[in-house]
């Protein structure tokens, strides 16, 4: 089956046999990329933005890294000194990017929807690296693609989301990766944090972390995100901590083998102890470079590469 | 005639046959370069530095598309990073840019005649990309190259200026381009921003918006620029969009095939319509893309490239 | 002799032999590269990140330029940009970087320490580009280099290093290496910025400009550094450049053939007088010039190349 999409904007809209075709070229990719080979000319010549309205340095670093493996160029605007400071909207911001010759725009933004919007708009390619509390494809990608190289096939298995799943995109873009891909999923947290409804989305609920994590193969915390405390869903740090802090206790109702994960940027001694997240159980680190070669694929597929043929000389 | 100037620092000083020899680098350059062509080796080796000591998206990236697209290095200083906020002086970071071998510095900066001072102190070239109230020259030299792609030959043309001309470089540059390329300049705007002293320039001054629209073939805006309304120069935002914003009626009073430009950032239903921003008679983006190929010529030729002898292959 | 460091953290644990080694390779580099050669192949397809937590002009540039040079990729993270504005330690933060498949890291950190801490940690190697009051290793080696190429062998010349050396890495880092390579330093200034034990490194101290300057080949003088005027310890300014300010006067106490030096940003009319910062003895721009093959020599070195074994031919 050929790829056909020039933009990826969200997990939701991904068929499970995409998904497969993402991770496939990210395992190719891979296997080429080590110390020794460091750079494929998949994109030689072309020009990538990396066009980022919030803080970021994992994901904006990992695509800068992706893009020059492929020997594109990357240009990044942030929004300190982007014209967005003179009170231009987003869409001329875009469209005077694409007239600029831009080849690629990957976007981080504060408003959910403004990839899809944007993807409307342009001719080029759009990459979603974040958009508000709605999707971060590329980390759902990566994430479910070190599971996989953990677990196999995902199919069955028991994953665990521990935190604040409610203003999480990456617990949104994991949660229709891995239904898909036949996970059971089970979302736990403080009710404020993860409510009801979720279960619409074909996982389970839970505010028992006891029972929640017993024989889970993998739990995957989310950042604590301070800044929300004041909207008043949150409980304080402590009290979030003492309740649902993996620590050395709670991670031994897990599954003997079973990895934790975390988008980073951790805070230590709130939703993880320390001893955990530098522990051997723990793939934090392995996630990070994975999403290397995920985003990778990403940028050869959305620019027209095709999974079969991955270049691998230079 | 062989190219000898090393810096550009204004369109004021600049002979018509540079102009000419400018823009037909850059018809030159935009014909090489497409979608399938996207570098060619001119500067290769050579290190730009994007000296930005104000906020700019498109100005910057453009001039760092037309760089990389030269196959030179760029390296992006901005005023918040850079040893300017340890209270250095212009000069020194200027001078230790050079000492650190640099081949070629653009320099933004809010102090009119900061590039010319520049110019006169280093050795390196200095491409000036917006001094204050003082001149624009590439954006000057965008405009006109887009006008004649449209009008071909500008002599006896009639091109109205419209908006905040008191403090605009863009509209410096315009005026002291199209006057020398035999173009009818007619500045309108309120009187305290369109003082009639301009007319000292070679050009006409105008109140009346319908008059002065009436038969031109092409009208310039130029962006509100809120930050002076303090300064008790400017009608409110209403007041002006009222009098002098461009609607689908003033439009009407124009040549029907007369051009409608912008050097952006716009601001949406100020000083022009969403509607006509849009339209078809707009060319705002076209600007945009032509800023490259224009950038390119001026980063070649001031390198020491000669017009006749452009390098088309990689 | 070999190299075999893979990180360079300060001069102090540096051997004279291995200075020597650095010094060797930058004349090396230095010889290769002039308008004509701008890249060795060196590092090509290495990726270099520039974690800059303080703000920097010159010595980011620098590096940057090294890098390029050397055919690297550089990715500049600073302090706004990167997610320690979201609480992440510097652990964390490099560790990230590490896991990101960068090859190098070169850190400047306010906290002294820092880049020995990362060196611990990290398999990659670290470069110190400042740390706090502690070392800035690459500006004591250009700094040497520099004065080499002027005066020869240092052994037994007289090297002044004039103002606030308490709170000066560059102070620390040139003692280590200058007292290693032979020559006799004087440390001046007002007692509370020099104080007597520094003369345990082997150097002597002194409150007597006058005295100090006689017969000496080399002043050094370092940046007042207006943010520590609050702390107690500096006279004010007028008081300081009224007893320890290099002007004409003072500068006639010197070696007839002695050089000026000033690691930047200059305090133009505080510690020196711009008369002398911009005459004939002053190399303050030859010493930023020579910063860029001392740090493609410290660089190249780190990453595994060998003095005798530069690459020359792209």
């Amino acid at each position: 089956m050929p790829w056909t999409r020039r933009h990826l904007i969200t997990l939701e809209e991904l068929s499970l046999a995409e998904i497969d075709q993402i991770h496939a070229t990210a395992t190719a990719f891979k296997k080429i990329l080590g110390r020794s080979v460091k750079k494929v000319p998949a994109l030689r010549g072309k020009t990538i933005v990396n066009l980022f309205l919030e803080p970021s340095t994992r994901t904006r670093m990992a695509f800068d890294m992706a893009a020059k493996r492929l020997s594109a160029d990357v240009i990044s605007l942030d929004g300190a000194s982007s014209s967005t400071t003179k009170g231009e909207t987003l869409r001329d911001t875009a469209e005077n990017i694409q007239a600029l010759n831009a080849d690629m725009i990957i976007i981080r933004h504060a408003a959910s929807g403004s990839p899809l919007y944007l993807s409307n708009i342009l001719d080029i390619p759009v990459i979603n690296a974040g958009d508000g509390a709605h999707e971060h494809p590329t980390q759902g990608l990566l994430d479910t693609f070190t599971m996989k190289e953990h677990l196999g096939s995902l199919k069955g298995r028991k994953v665990v989301i521990l935190g604040d799943i409610l203003f999480s995109r990456v617990a949104r873009s994991n949660i229709h990766a891995l239904t898909k891909m036949g996970a059971n999923v089970t979302l736990v947290g403080p009710a404020t944090l993860v409510p009801h409804w979720f279960t619409d989305l074909g996982v389970k609920v839970s505010h028992d972390l006891k029972s929640a994590l017993a024989d889970a193969e993998v739990v995957m915390l989310l950042r604590i995100q301070h800044e929300r405390q004041s909207s008043g869903h949150f409980p304080s740090l402590g009290e979030y901590t003492s309740m649902f802090g993996l620590n050395k206790t709670r991670a031994s109702w897990l599954n003997p083998k079973a990895i934790i994960m975390h988008p980073g940027p951790i805070n230590r001694g709130v939703e993880i102890d320390s001893e955990l997240a530098d522990g051997d159980r723990s793939v934090i680190l392995e996630q990070v470079s994975n999403g290397i070669a995920v985003r990778m694929a990403v940028l050869y597929l959305c620019s027209g590469g095709q999974p079969e043929s991955v270049v691998t000389t230079d």
